[in-house]
């Protein structure tokens, strides 16, 4: 599905700054700064609140929205920085598995805090 | 082409998780933690530096690895938290572009503040 | 006491970042970087416990020194901004006091969220 | 002097907080969420400049206010967290005088980034 393509999405991307010509701001260093911004936005939205609460509805829409901004800095990050993201992805997934395999990580905080 | 795909690598995940018994610690409120700790970490690596300077190769894996991470994050707050972030990002993207009409975005460093 | 005074230590961080000559890297800029990346190390202490949980003391010292670095950062950055820190905050106190009144914010989070 | 004294300030706050009956909300770990948050607010400023270009005075007011925003949240936390921050800051740069000694990281960035 096309929607849900990450190369897709770099590349809508991609056009839009074109349009706007805003790549001169794009630099990796920006867009890291961008990146920090954009996640403790969405943090924000979880200030004050206990864990187990659930989140009203009139806020979904809101959190959602963060969570775009994140990768849309994201991905023109990886763009402009010149990462292959699925890659990137996989590899460190697989490493990821053999780091935590499932019958010594599961259920185990301990090996999780050390992720 | 699978690798590709926002949901193929948010199940994954999802398995991944499910294998160690991780979704315990997998509040969207202990996510977005994470999250901004991830971010952190792939800013920390532009600390330092200049605007200009280009990333040494050495340095490159580490920084797609970061990247990773904050994927990885994302999409695991985005299962939680019952988000499709696909649709999301179509919103955002239609959000902005009304904003930041190409004629009058153009360029503009006032109107990019203000995104 | 002069260890408590926030002039004292500013004084001390100054002349330590001089004797190495490191201001050449510490524009306000590349400082509010820092700062958030100290930060985020704070926070990282704090994933995947509980709300409630105590903090246990072999991971106390550990916490104690993110904060002093979270305050060197502060200081450092206040330097090179030529910002007055305990001016600003004296002024800040006074405007959340005006906006928040005992009253009307006694023990609402409502209020809070939107401090 | 009274108003530079970290100690001074934590009492302001503690008072401040007790009036509004927020205590509830000021677990160390809802602090240090906070804190991250004030940080990337501080750093939102310093988005799309270039690292030369000087602060605008309009800019420097709003600046002010998000680092003293910064320190509430550093002295409340301190205050919950139940640590000494002047003693914590001492011993820190005790610590980094050691790991940098001044004939050997005088202008190098490479120690520094191992700071």
């Amino acid at each position: 599905m096309e929607r849900d393509s990450l190369k897709k999405m770099q590349e809508k991307l991609r056009q839009f700054n074109e349009d706007r010509d805003w790549d001169q701001y794009h630099s990796p260093r920006n867009l890291a700064m961008a990146l920090s911004v954009e996640a403790a936005e969405l943090l924000e939205c979880f200030l004050w609140v206990r864990d187990g609460e659930t989140i009203p509805n009139e806020k979904r829409t809101h959190i959602a929205e963060e969570a775009a901004d994140v990768l849309i800095c994201l991905l023109n990050f990886c763009t402009q920085a010149n990462i292959d993201l699925p890659a990137a992805f996989e590899t460190k997934l697989a490493k990821n598995a053999a780091k935590y395999p499932v019958d010594k990580a599961r259920g185990s905080r301990e090996k999780y805090n050390n992720l």
